[in-house]
């Protein structure tokens, strides 16, 4: 089942809707849970009414459905407990490392990168980046994320997989100009990792059919900068799977439910099929050309991401932003 | 006024109290705002009404007031949004970096550290701390934090300061093992820091009295370890205030109304003072006494901590912790 965010001037959490496969209309399922962040803390209890709501709407059943418009929804989860983003595509890696001449871990394909992003406010998957100063080197990351349930902490990787309740996008905003002296002080990310956007839909597994395998997702993720194509690079690529970052997650702690754990920048070392981040390409260009010509994001740069499925539906809907001074 | 969070079965934000100065009595505020988190979002609508009940419990007016077991309570705030965590006391930096042979970064004294911990499901202040691997170097870190109110983006630290709403003890669990790997692969802290616990009671700056100035709160923080004096380091000796911290925060994003701040390790030079963490403690012994003595946590290990103003009537409540393996 496919499941959205109305937005809502009454709470921040939105109003709980199912969503039809096709995306063109929607009903409300606030009666079986106010928002999602609920529902995921009840998954057992509402997710029997929220499928049976679901196939009502796609066939035409349901009650009070209206016409989709996307810019209507908040991300699919508009704020959450933790957002724990994991750096599952090697290539990636290599090249924003290289771009800022900073050494690969020794554990680089032994133990999964993550940090802990900003989840108490993401932004619309149709609102502004703000941007502060152009110096801050505005960048897009474009990501696919699961969100789970309640995790034990210890978990397998194996077992960590059945905790999986959704999949989304995610466009994770980086500030590539802060990033550099952040690593250096050793805590980490912090301002250069603002606020990011879900996807408008949240998704179960069963809506990406025979590409979830091995706890990827083996689709290519479509990327449109300024209005260009940018990228299609395969999410399938993840060398650490989802069950493996959620179990590096846990290992110390228990997982609250709605955990949203990002996969990393989609990247694919196959180069005709672009990027899904400025840094990418613009090491590239750097490698390729002996120089880089694509700056970072100014205001009114515009960043589209979406998936498709087999027969070409958006699986997500899309996630379309703009960058606004501020 | 102090306030406080009764643990409850239907929700795991707790119910919202208002707890007498003298922390004897109590009284639920849920007509007010079912739980401090959502009091926190509308905090200018609340804080009369929580005010005038505060007045009345401290006077013996409030109906159906009871007495108060601290062990009924969990952290004053259960859960939010963003726990952000500085670390304010250069001297703690100093020691913890010399133990792992680490460089000082060389913005040590204009740019606070700060990294994002879990504040989904804080500990309860009474809670047992669960330990899955001795290796992992179970350390507590004695803080003091704020709680805010909606923070914008940008904000200078002396505006920062406006938009303190409440104050509260923090015992940060560290896992010392896990910090230099984690660390060593540059995104920071994560599996190193697994959920912390907060005071039992959270309170408004007036509480402080005189004590509370500069953006600091000039009191010593009592931490008692297995039974024995460990610290009374001075809070008041951060090098950065809290609206720095904040301000630090807040410079690329808007911060969520409930949004933590923590002061690290409240740590002073002063070595009759004691410490706040058992890796301080330990480097002194090695500084000192050229060897380690003490050992990180093992199970039924305890630690408290408190704070008490010039009457010696505790303040927040105590955190009183044991280790537990899991």
């Amino acid at each position: 089942m496919k499941l959205g965010s109305l937005k809502s001037a009454l709470s921040k959490d939105g109003e709980l809707c199912v969503v039809s496969r096709d995306l063109k209309t929607a009903v409300k399922a606030t009666h079986i849970a106010p928002n999602l962040r609920e529902a995921l803390e009840s998954w057992k209890d509402k997710e029997a009414s929220l499928q049976k709501l679901y196939t009502d709407l796609n066939e035409g059943k349901a009650a009070n459905a209206f016409p989709v418009k996307e810019s209507d929804f908040h991300s699919a989860l508009p704020r959450t407990w933790l957002f724990a983003d994991g750096s599952a595509f090697i290539y990636h890696i290599k090249l924003v490392r290289m771009a800022r001449k900073a050494a690969l871990p020794e554990t680089l394909e032994t133990v999964p990168l993550m940090y802990q992003g900003e989840c108490g406010q993401f932004l619309a998957p149709t609102e502004d980046i703000p941007q502060r100063d152009f110096a801050h080197g505005t960048d897009f990351e474009g990501e696919v994320g699961v969100v789970t349930d309640f995790v034990p902490m210890g978990v397998t990787p194996d077992e960590a997989l059945k905790y999986i309740r959704l999949f989304v996008l995610i466009n994770d905003v980086s500030l590539r100009g802060l990033i550099p002296e952040e690593l250096a002080g050793g805590f980490g990310f912090f301002q250069s990792k603002p606020a990011s956007a879900l996807s408008p839909f949240a998704v179960t597994a069963d809506e990406l059919g025979e590409a979830y395998k091995g706890g990827r997702v083996h689709l290519p993720l479509n990327v449109t900068y300024n209005g260009q194509f940018f990228g299609k690079a395969n999410a399938g690529a993840m060398h650490f799977h989802f069950g493996q970052l959620i179990a590096h997650a846990a290992k110390t702690r228990n997982l609250a439910a709605g955990t949203v754990i990002g996969s990393g920048t989609v990247s694919n070392d196959d180069h005709a099929s672009g990027s899904s981040c400025l840094a990418e390409k613009r090491m590239i260009e750097q490698i390729e050309n002996g120089a880089i010509k694509t700056p970072f994001m100014k205001a009114g740069d515009t960043i589209e991401m979406q998936m498709s499925d087999a027969q070409g539906q958006s699986i997500f809907g899309k996630i379309s932003q703009k960058v606004k001074a501020v």
